[in-house]
């Protein structure tokens, strides 16, 4: 008997995501929106800095008692979570300029950090605080009060950080803005 | 009217990945598997050193064309991509010994990198070798041929890149060993 669907999704798991817990921040609100088909910043340059210090809370849902131990031996964790402010319409969207800026050249989704993406799942590296039983306190988690958070590993350098990585020059003039912004102080964790 | 339901999931978003691509490798058979509800890793040490060196490719699905655009100003990218072999079983595991490894502490899954776990998305950083239209060959990523893709990111050191961060002791056990097999060369990109 012949098939009657020729899915292209057809054979491929369903990749359903259960949230594991939540971020608490006092970050309520997302900087980069959609806007007319394009990404809009409305975040402050000299807010910057006051971000990269807040402290967050993740709470893990109780599903999950014990998932987080031995999690404190690590200094670092990288967070994934998913920006729910993204609309399905908005996570169709295939090229935008960086940080919504015309003066910057338009390029792909993906050679974005934006949480505007098909699957909008944001990777975060962050410094663990503490961690009490099924709550860990994190610094400068760029996460908006209520997202759902579906991951958390450990940060191994070995295998997530690479020094000698080179940035397209867009993002450098970014990161130079950033920097002044921040006085001197450089931009990293 | 008092509100019929109280499900813990109430009000949050449904998480649902679209595959945007696919991953085609060399590497055909997962390494670290559920068995009697502990890992088990069928890797081979010596092995390891090969699959560094590994050269895979993403084909992004023509419904993305575009979207990879400027990511080739970038010398590396983070990959995110679902571990399709993992069951729905094993995604409610809650702690494991590393690898396996009896004489290993045993620790919660979210203090591991195994692929094994809740929401199976693994995060890989690798070098980005080419980019061709859909297509872009990376080094050294560790997905099995067939994973489907689900986000890649550009590498932002100054987001990503953590020298610092601590690790466990049993991490750095198994690094030393690894290392030793590779024969002192280090276990980085």
């Amino acid at each position: 008997m012949p098939r009657k669907t020729t899915k292209k999704s057809e054979g491929l798991p369903q990749m359903t995501l259960r949230p594991v817990g939540i971020v608490k921040s006092k970050i309520k609100e997302p900087r980069l929106v959609v806007k007319s088909g394009d990404l809009d910043w409305r975040g402050v340059l000299k807010d910057a800095k006051k971000e990269r210090s807040t402290i967050s809370k993740i709470l893990i849902s109780d599903d999950f008692t014990g998932i987080l131990d031995g999690i404190e031996d690590f200094s670092h964790i990288l967070v994934l979570y998913w920006s729910h402010f993204i609309s399905k319409a908005d996570r169709s969207l295939i090229k935008v300029h960086p940080m919504g800026r015309k003066d910057l050249p338009q390029v792909g989704i993906f050679a974005t950090c934006s949480p505007v993406r098909p699957n909008p799942i944001c990777v975060s590296a962050v410094p663990l605080l503490e961690r009490k039983g099924n709550v860990v306190k994190v610094r400068g988690l760029d996460a908006i009060d209520g997202s759902p958070v579906v991951d958390i590993k450990p940060y191994v350098p070995s295998y997530y950080a690479v020094n000698e990585a080179k940035v397209s020059n867009w993002l450098r003039q970014i990161e130079r803005e950033f920097a002044e912004a921040l006085k001197g102080k450089e931009w990293r964790h």
